[in-house]
């Protein structure tokens, strides 16, 4: 099942879509819910980030090939990171170059969509508490990561956390192809199944220290071939069972 | 003025604190509001994290003599790091000591209450967008800081950001004394005069890369006499004109 958030005439909801059309649900997606039946076009609504996440929790270096392109060693503990809710934007939203960057990059990465409030997950539950899957650019001002020890600002400026198109309930994402175009040309091209650490083992070293509520977002690394964006960029995620993520670069206002 | 949120039979409000008791406010304090004049004894309710922030951003190595007695010299740029939201807790919350970890610090410090919405904030109008101040404690897992190169878990640990006790609202910050106590002995005194970078330029340096939301918390890094806290110390942070946080370290349940 793919779950959209979405807008029409300054009403937000969420839906499940379906083919060209999206079915209203009634309430939120993070409880049993019941579709209203109303059907509305894709055409005639706004996608929106298919979650509010409290937090994004990110994994840095987790495909071997990448960590190498940037001259990193594959780390003895998962590199984990914050990137804050005011990093979020959907698909279609334009991100804004910063101001205090000269150098941003792509990251294509399949993003865990958390279903339920959990705190030390065993292995086993991991299954649990995802509700689903979705594409993510974990946007990077590569200069700014390079100068300052701690990313806050280099991953988690205004934009640079683009999230959809929806969240996908019934996929196995053990060996998903990722992959990032910019103005159509392609720039990485990897598989989930390359990942240093799988999914369960990222969750349950994220939940021994701390709450993911519903809702909130994990990360997973991104494959190699990140490089720059610039103003005028379009850039696209695509992950295979899952749909594509398309934003443009844009100058800031 | 000092602003504390509370909660007495279940209800949650905020309050202006005069003396020992607290006049319940219509609404909230990050916009015009009034006050009840309905009062209650401050000993009759329970005192919860004045602030619930989306975000707590953070500074690290921003006193000389902190940063030389961890090692570090201090940083071109500020390093920045943030809190989540799940991590906050308030006066008299008890810190369950972390599974993962061997050493935990505590480091007390000065804690900017954001009053609205900002972005790209001008250094002469940082004071426009600060609603007060209070008392932080950014506890830190010392050996897992030292392992894993981004400290999401070392510091973002559920407990790790006590909050408290309450939002003074009037108060020059420039020279404040800052103590941390364990079990009534000292550990840190410092003064806020001492900060390398004062607060208008960590919100300036902030909000060039991230919109603060009202509620969010900026903390200002911790004098020297950063030390291990163990199960069943009671730590106190004091800070002149503001007031005390005091938290008790419990084994995790």
């Amino acid at each position: 099942m793919r779950i959209a958030r979405f807008s029409i005439d300054g009403t937000v909801g969420f839906g499940v879509v379906e083919g060209d059309e999206l079915d209203v649900i009634k309430g939120h997606p993070f409880a049993a819910f019941e579709r209203s039946g109303q059907k509305v076009p894709l055409d005639k609504i706004r996608l929106l980030p298919p979650t509010l996440p409290n937090k994004v929790v990110a994994i840095g270096r987790n495909y071997a090939e990448h960590a190498a392109e940037l001259g990193n060693e594959v780390p003895e503990a998962p590199v984990t990171f914050f990137k804050p809710s005011t990093s979020v934007i959907g698909p279609g939203d334009p991100i804004a170059y910063p101001s205090f960057s000269q150098e941003v990059h792509h990251e294509a990465e399949l993003a865990v969509v958390i279903g339920r409030m959990c705190r030390e997950v065993p292995r086993e539950r991991v299954k649990d508490v995802i509700l689903g899957y979705t594409c993510a650019n974990d946007i990077t001002a590569r200069d700014v990561q390079q100068r300052e020890k701690q990313w806050a600002r280099a991953k988690g400026f205004d934009g640079s956390c683009p999230l959809g198109p929806w969240i996908e309930t019934e996929l196995d994402p053990g060996d998903l192809t990722i992959q990032c175009t910019v103005n159509g040309e392609q720039r990485q091209l990897g598989r989930t199944s390359q990942m240093v650490r799988p999914i369960e083992d990222l969750i349950v070293h994220i939940t021994e220290a701390m709450t993911l509520l519903p809702g909130d977002v994990v990360l997973t690394g991104t494959p190699a071939g990140v490089g720059p964006l610039n103003v005028g960029d379009e850039v696209a995620v695509t992950i295979s069972g899952i749909g594509t993520l398309t934003n443009k670069v844009i100058k800031r206002g």
